[in-house]
């Protein structure tokens, strides 16, 4: 009954029953070890037991579950809870906005921001850059599979190159800069430039440091917004609760979902006070104020009082970078090389297919994992970021051994061949 | 803390912490008649306890709450109980794609499909139309305080006038037939036509039956899909389930979300088995496959097991029409007119000003009711469906006793400036 | 070699050498009356005597004959003239501005003014509308011949039905005004309205004087501007110099191009001063100052220092009236109707292929005349403006034999098939 | 009366009566030595006596002056010649098409085909590419001061680097061979590539003969289109006929105009004969054929029967090139920098303002020259090909005397401030 549009149920043929942090469990009871974390959405794991008993307390209590943009008192714990353990701290002053629960929602409501407030239509977004589906996002997602003559309008939006675009050598933001500074160069000055601080979608590009500041230099000598897309990499996957918080850039607004509530749909656009410039009821939706996700969240977020969960990634992060690097060096055939940050890692095979057949064997051996990159060519390892190091080193195991039988049969064919 | 750009929280100005049935309680424990719904979200009241019981039990068994498109138990029930209680009955053989759980999510999923399909670009929508605020949707949304020339593509989009739009005696089909068939007319041969068989955020308009079957006809004729958009209006809002079927029309596409996720957020497309020409992965989204609201639906399509639903509601909205009908009647200097259907009436007080009145000092005597139309000045009532009549009685009695006032004093202004 | 592009060339199958008056003389020596008129270039008649003699006189003296749009003598002669003779006469203070010398370069200047002055992109054109090819004219011509997927921005047009678009009872201005009042309607408001008083292309559609009044207040009411396209029915075509005269509207801006030059390509763009908000080089092109264009534009405006030209018009405008409803009267299986002012008449011939039969035949018989209209059932006369009552008759008199000779074999045939 | 856009005028503020090849007289009697050349337009001087001779005996002869696209004996002979002298001395089999006659109408007309024909929208075009200002043309178009928000359709076209664009050490085309490859650039496959050979309005850019033949790869690899635009270049401006010639590339278009008139309006598409995908009459225009300039452009033409035009080019090419070279190396202070061929030669001023100070005075003095470049930093220059050498370096010595003069004035007012 369902439609031909179905994409990871094909990767994953298994009919999922039940899920406990790192693991999920499906209908005759195998265990398969979680590497995916519902791409980003899953940063606490599957039914985290503080999540589970809020949600069970707050549906037995008959808390408002449904309520538009209305105020309830689970959008107000929410709201300070978010204040005190994130912003607060951080000093950031940002004004919160509810969107539709979805990312490419919030993607939609910044761009619509950032063209009202500075009255250009024009945006830049990056090479390989992915923010959504709906039409404004697909404007600046890169991929041309999702693209199509009919049903895409293009306009309005110039991709630059990212952050390595033309190898180590080049700095891409020179090129930026060039078409910026050039009154003939056919770039009409946007209203903001687009960014994740790492590609997920795009095959785990990871932008330094050096290039977000100097992306943030030229907004700001361009009066051009900065947005940073968190949707797939905040909530921590970075090590920090904002991925670009180590680079020291105060983008003008960010967008967030996925982990943002909690595992259940959210979905908020910060932004800097003076941006707040809608008109009421001007931009809506109707599960913008999702209680559920509301009390889950404020769970969730309670990890970031303290550092533990922070370091316990840089932690993990080692152990994910030590083992692919190894994993890289013991089959140089793969010509495979790491990428990453955090909890968030590419192991990029560049020979077309084999990634593909490394995801579908790990499957049948208990592991979920999801490729990126334009040619599905980068194996993406996006644990739960609170999974527990033997379950992180289970599944890395589980793709040893994968390579090793592929690399096996692979030469048993070419033997055969001889 | 939160943006400008709230609507509902101002005209409802309290924080709700419990709700029930069709009834809100506040923080200091005041109660409220809800006639608003969420906007249709809450068909079936809020906290509905056979939707409560089930999610409860859900999660305490760590169901799968987040599984992108994956298969899950809860998934595979939903699709069961979709096909046997709604579509088998009714011979749809609708086939369903998941988008992202917003209503405007299931817009731009359509409109992308059909564009692709027919490769032509225009789409038709409707005078007062709405269907949502992500760009795609935005361009067939009708309302133009939404629509600003920065952020807005105009593009693509062509607007017929909706039934009725020139008074009772011009049929306007004989207007876009017209368009149509004259190659010189200026419009382009849409891929889609989308429409709402009763305009809700449009002032409650209602197309009739032999309008929509005249629609259905131009379109099979010179082959253009036909998507109703039932977001707002599905679900029983009418009084069957699909507000189209009394009128035998057989759409090419449905556009179904706030109730049909039993409250929670969920956003489907259904389509001609022919019409699914996706290819796996092309339109992805985090949230498309929300568990919880896969399980909560199950509950609250079990309604449409039998007629007594269906019955019931057709019982309240003749108390409803013929107490709003005598409103009308007896508060004359309003000039009040009644339209509606099923449990979606608006009553119109063409004199600006006087329904946003209404709807605060309701308000205030306890009651939640919404505007629509472009200038707000429809009353709209759209209370869960499971309302029973003696809370529905109340409702409109806090109606009746709120214009009275209203009157009173202007009419005691009046005086005094004399 | 040529492209097959071509058009004309393929109705009219002959290599013309010489032309004079409303005469053209092909390699072979046959003569042909010319009811085309270079689709309105040629108002004065080929060759006329005064323009032939100037002309020659200029190029003997090497007077500058190219010269972008620098300063020369023949252009500050013309600008003289059209002041003395056309503007001031009728108290129009409109300022002039030289585009690229053809009609669809001044639509885009039109345009691309409006937009920017009003900082609204959005424009209303009316059905059936023929503005030029160039991608801004272009979307907004209703043709769709023209109109192909790939090459066309379909973007930022709204198409309003025109002056009896259904049928003498409806006046299609409530149409507009409805869209307009209405702010859900879907229509932008727009920077500016654009129309031919009499649609030429279309197939000789005659908007009436009251439709033109209102059309004017309507757009002084919302702010909108008002350009008339006077490029085909304008210099005298319609009896007057201006078409809109007579309805004693006063455009916002007025294009004019084909006979302006006297028969050379030139066009320009009139507007009121308050207007001419352009940067100096802002909107340029190569050939803007045709000097010789300027030098026969002096000669031919000679013509309209008094009233003879204009009187004879009309008195060549009523035997043409006269003479094709005689036609219509004695063919009534033709069901034809007369429509027209001034020297543009259409004959429509509502069984396709007939009007393109009798331009055929009628072109073996020596007369060369265009079809238009969506179908091309209509034939256009456009006799030069100064063509002799006697050749005048003759053409008539070509189409009422052609008629005679069609409608027989037509007869003939029937006749065989029983 | 004339609009404020006026852009050359102001430049050169003088009322001009008379011209003859290189030499143009004021109303006053001053004579002016012109290094403008209409742009372009007059390659083949002003008032050519060849040229005046035949218009005056045509004109005489009541020769047929407008036939839209209808054939006529000057249309015949000037196809002829133009396949004689200059197509089929150069193996070219291209068909041609008369658009309207300026050159915006010629890309226009290009890049409608090229997307049909490709079934897609996008196109590459290059920074500081300058093709004109209707609609389509403007969109190709880098300088923003011709660029609007309210007006301009910003969609279907993706800039990429100019040869040289980022220092003579980076092969831009990598940058756009990278962006086609990476099917998640952003970069939509185009329909075609539009570029010149030398940038004219864009600073004189010239693109090395290996840069262009690279550029012809890769649109064969990808199967993209390649429209070489030689309005302001072709017509021998080059040294050859068509700028393009020596670099041996085969565009599948080529647009032409301004001197392939013989001064007069006129604009033609060359192009590969199975591109000629056009329906008859599909695009059309009033002053496609425009038979005074086909009469002058047969007399032009016939400098092509031969080599000695092109060589008498070379060797006045050789003697500019010279002489600038030789005035930077006089002036280190203005650390200008000379770019050209044939006879189209830049001397880029960095410094702001001088260049624009020199054309200034340089007029005053009796030269007429132009600025190019986005800050109109560089003084343009583009005499006749017909120029005799006395007067060529009369012209040079003018800028002499004039850079000497303002560099003194220079001096005296910093003399002044110490």
């Amino acid at each position: 009954m369902e439609s031909e549009v179905r994409g990871y149920i094909r990767s994953f043929p298994a009919i999922f029953e039940r899920a406990k942090g790192a693991m999920l469990v499906d209908e005759q009871g195998n265990e398969f070890v979680d590497f995916f974390a519902g791409a980003g959405t899953l940063n606490y794991g599957h039914n985290n037991d503080r999540v589970s008993k809020a949600l069970v307390e707050y549906i037995q209590n008959d808390g408002v579950v449904h309520g538009l943009d209305m105020a309830t008192s689970a959008k107000k714990r929410f709201l300070q809870t978010l204040y005190d353990v994130v912003l607060s701290p951080r000093n950031y002053e940002y004004k919160v906005q509810f969107t539709g629960p979805t990312g490419t929602n919030t993607v939609e409501s910044a761009l619509k921001l950032a063209r009202m407030i500075k009255g250009r239509s024009n945006v830049v977004a990056f090479t390989n850059a992915f923010h959504g589906l709906t039409m404004g996002s697909l404007a600046i997602t890169g991929n041309n599979f999702y693209r199509d003559e009919a049903h895409i309008s293009r306009s309005n939006v110039s991709f630059m190159p990212y952050d390595g675009y033309f190898g180590p050598d080049v700095n891409t933001l020179d090129y930026f800069r060039k078409f910026l500074e050039d009154g003939s160069s056919g770039l009409d000055l946007p209203s903001a430039v687009i960014v994740e601080t790492i590609q997920a979608e795009g095959g785990i590009n990871v932008a330094s440091d050096e290039w977000l500041q100097g992306l943030e230099q030229i907004c700001r000598e361009f009066d051009i917004l900065l947005i940073i897309d968190e949707i797939q990499v905040g909530n921590g996957r970075s090590g920090e609760f904002f991925s670009f918080e180590r680079s020291g850039i105060t983008p003008d607004m960010v967008t967030l979902s996925k982990s943002i509530g909690g595992g259940l749909p959210l979905a908020l656009l910060l932004m800097r006070p003076e941006l707040d410039q809608w008109k009421p009821g001007e931009h809506t939706g109707t599960f913008r104020g999702n209680n559920l996700a509301f009390v889950a969240s404020v769970e969730t977020l309670a990890y970031w009082e303290n550092n533990d969960l922070s370091d316990a990634i840089h932690y993990k992060s080692g152990i994910l970078k030590e083992e692919l690097e190894a994993l890289a060096v013991k089959y140089p055939d793969l010509n495979a090389s790491v990428r990453g940050r955090g909890l968030i890692y590419g192991f990029e095979i560049p020979e077309i297919g084999i990634a593909k057949e490394v995801s579908r064997i790990a499957f049948e051996k208990g592991l979920i994992i999801e490729l990126s990159g334009a040619s599905d060519q980068v194996v993406k390892f996006l644990p739960p970021l609170t999974i527990d190091e033997e379950t992180l080193r289970k599944g890395i195991g589980i793709i040893d051994e994968t390579i090793g039988e592929i690399l096996e049969t692979k030469q048993e064919r070419l033997s055969e061949e001889f």
